[in-house]
């Protein structure tokens, strides 16, 4: 099932698109044109990326079509000409992507994909591509930290309820189990991306019976092989007790409390106060799970100031981003007719022409540094990170799954150095060398674009002065 | 055309409603339930919220079923008994909605929307109803303060690219559009809501052409009537002066350049520079548009800079409500049974019953404070927000157009007192008063919990010492 294809992709684009192509198409624009896609910088606290997101992307291009609905609109705006409303009709995106697969770290400035196809083409697919592939990334970015500060621990992804949308809760769920989570809460993920579900009782379920020990008693019932009992809707260590009771009611049928949750309250000494309880009463298999405004900010104090927690539940703060809501990503045309295209306004650089990202380890395994390169500049040792994926329209090997990307992104993340993985300022930048050819190229461009720019005021002057 | 269609909304459901569901299944708990919804508490900065995303709601509820894929994606779980599987099959939303009309203002600690019905059927919709509306309100309030802080300037919502998503886009566009924006750059939210659709170039458009004349020419040949050139590829002066030559010739068909865009920079610098060139040019009617980073905050630092600005585009920053990415909102039972109920844990005050919300107004017509009350309980003198607007889970009215829910709130922000539409730190708490008969009511229950209670645990330390 393709959770993508409910839409119809076509009109998420922004007009502007459009209107430059009515021109493009004026204009006889029909060169073949590279745009790459890249982050600018970190946000606060970060120093590495996830990619993500390519899968959904390479799952809208090929049937990437102006249905006849999207059409009508589009007339009906009356901005674009009959020959260029002919020409969306028969739209097909034809040319070819090269990315980093997901699941990989990468970092700031180096490009993550670049799209070669007629420029029309390749312009019009924008705003998808962005949305897409910086939503997917950021989440997977996100949760990677996650991941990562609570390693050894259960992980649950618990935030559908205050996403931005259902889209966005998809991507949190699958992004999170990308990066080694056990499951979600999310049913609609679980159908489309096969990831398990978790959950068993918020505490309005509690406060519906007579008492709260009625409750237990009656979901042990429903579930005595999968019953965690929420612990705070009155009183954490009283419902403590109450739970011991309804695990020893279920050892009397031969069966086990799965586990107890915590939602509210200072965690760490709650959490030492049941596990105390629990192994007490001879209950040490007893799991115990936390929730309530967890990231991974939380999730290392919790974990420093000894907190008897074995699994997480993760929700709104990492399914919004909430520290870094979006990410400085930007597609940028970087070749035009085989000729690498300068932008020279303030304070933002972009790397012309076509790009290779190659990466180089130290003797300990462990990722040294990065070199960008112009693609096809000779042979390079190290090795290269972004492959094609998409070749005329199409794809160019079967999807992979998401038990694929999983592996891969566990095996990356034992490479990158630890200092890279610091959840409170990193201050640590991994290096990104560029190629010599990459840097004579650009300077190239930009004393040829400062000649043409003499010129042209110079002509722009004469015509002021008429 | 209805934008939630497209979904098959009974998944947007965390796990453990069902889990909830299947134990009040067994159980036979099929008494009446309320649930209610509010916002806790304010984000930072914030002194307000406008209500947004009921619409969405109300089209989805009527016709919210478990259809046959997702009936066999549950069955496949192993966690359903046969006889729930058959109610699911079954299930219809049943219940009513009371909720505060769309673009109204609201407050923190008021309920916003409160569902009554069989407890199954309000506890599956819970993550849908939460999703829903948190995901709109909150992007409209943040819209709302950009539209205050940008009175009387023109605003276009860009954010399309860097949203979570496309749900989440089209929520940006129509909310944005409901607080008073001119238009959006989102053809799907252009095509699914009427909303106007506003857009010009790219710089990667003006790096295609040999010259940014060049480019300029070309995109006034294809739009004589709607050209907006952008500034800033290489240098924003220059840029403003070939866009004078482009406004002289179009002049010389008979036409008019209707405005210049500048994207990066210093902005208040920029734009009075580019007025200035403009005006001696003779162009005192071309438009300077201004995006980039923009937000209520940015926007207000340039109007008070004195930046010459007519027009802003307004993308990521509102797109993803940055500064605050998810609201403190809940959905609490507060009666099962006819009888109110309670949560005591730390910290979290929820009034229980069924409510109304009572607004007051001063003299001078503006908003004085609102009062909470126990449904029915006598007559109020206010004006009641909460109204009816489901019923046996059918509509009780035609939905509302765009047009009205915007003219609704361009009335509602006129009566909110300017004290709490300051930008920064509002530091004014609108009163928000609680009826004496629902006080009354929650000490009386907090009494009766505290007895069963004692009760409980006096029984639990029995059961522990066997």
């Amino acid at each position: 099932m393709k959770p993508w294809k409910q839409y119809t992709p076509e009109l998420i684009v922004d007009l502007y698109e459009l209107t430059m192509a009515e021109s493009y198409f004026r204009e006889g624009m029909t060169g073949e044109s590279t745009f790459s896609l890249f982050i600018r910088d970190y946000p606060a606290d970060r120093s590495c990326f996830v990619s993500a997101g390519l899968e959904s992307l390479l799952q809208i291009l090929p049937d990437f079509r102006f249905g006849a609905e999207s059409i009508r609109y589009l007339v009906s705006l009356g901005k674009f000409s009959k020959g260029f409303i002919d020409y969306l009709r028969r739209f097909r995106f034809s040319g070819s992507i090269r990315a980093i697969p997901e699941g990989r770290v990468f970092f700031a400035q180096e490009p993550i994909l670049e799209v070669t196809g007629p420029i029309i083409e390749a312009q019009v697919i924008e705003t998808l591509v962005l949305n897409v592939i910086q939503l997917e990334t950021m989440l997977a970015s996100k949760a990677a930290r996650v991941s990562s500060v609570a390693s050894g621990k259960g992980l649950i992804e618990f935030g559908m309820r205050r996403t931005h949308g259902v889209d966005a809760s998809l991507k949190a769920a699958r992004s999170s189990y990308l990066v080694g989570f056990q499951g979600t809460s999310n049913l609609l993920a679980g159908k489309m991306y096969g990831i398990p579900v978790f959950g068993t009782m918020a505490h309005s379920y509690i406060t519906s019976f007579p008492s709260e020990l009625d409750a237990f008693h009656a979901f042990a019932r429903a579930f005595p092989d999968n019953t965690v009992l929420l612990l705070d809707t009155y009183d954490c260590i009283a419902g403590t007790l109450k739970a011991v009771e309804v695990a020893i009611a279920l050892r009397e049928k031969g069966k086990k409390l799965l586990g107890v949750r915590l939602d509210s309250g200072d965690l760490t000494d709650l959490s030492r106060k049941v596990r105390l309880i629990l192994d007490e009463a001879g209950l040490p298999d007893v799991k115990i799970m936390a929730s309530g405004n967890l990231d991974e900010y939380q999730i290392e104090t919790l974990q420093k100031g000894g907190a008897q927690i074995d699994v997480y539940a993760v929700g709104t703060r990492m399914g919004v981003s909430s520290d870094a809501p979006y990410l400085d990503i930007s597609y940028k045309l970087v070749e035009y007719e085989g000729k690498p295209v300068l932008k020279l306004s303030t304070g933002k650089k972009t790397w012309i022409g076509k790009k290779q990202v190659f990466r180089f380890y130290g003797a300990d395994g462990k990722m040294d540094f990065d070199r960008v390169c112009l693609l096809g500049s000779g042979k390079q040792e190290g090795e290269p990170l972004m492959e094609l994926v998409l070749e005329r329209g199409q794809r160019v090997r079967a999807p992979e799954s998401l038990l694929e990307i999983r592996a891969r992104f566990s095996e990356e993340w034992e490479k990158l150095p630890e200092i890279f993985k610091a959840v409170h300022h990193p201050g640590h930048i991994y290096p990104i060398e560029v190629c010599q050819s990459l840097k004579e190229l650009d300077s190239k461009a930009a004393r040829l674009k400062w000649h043409e720019e003499v010129e042209e005021r110079l002509g722009n002057r004469m015509v002021a002065k008429r």
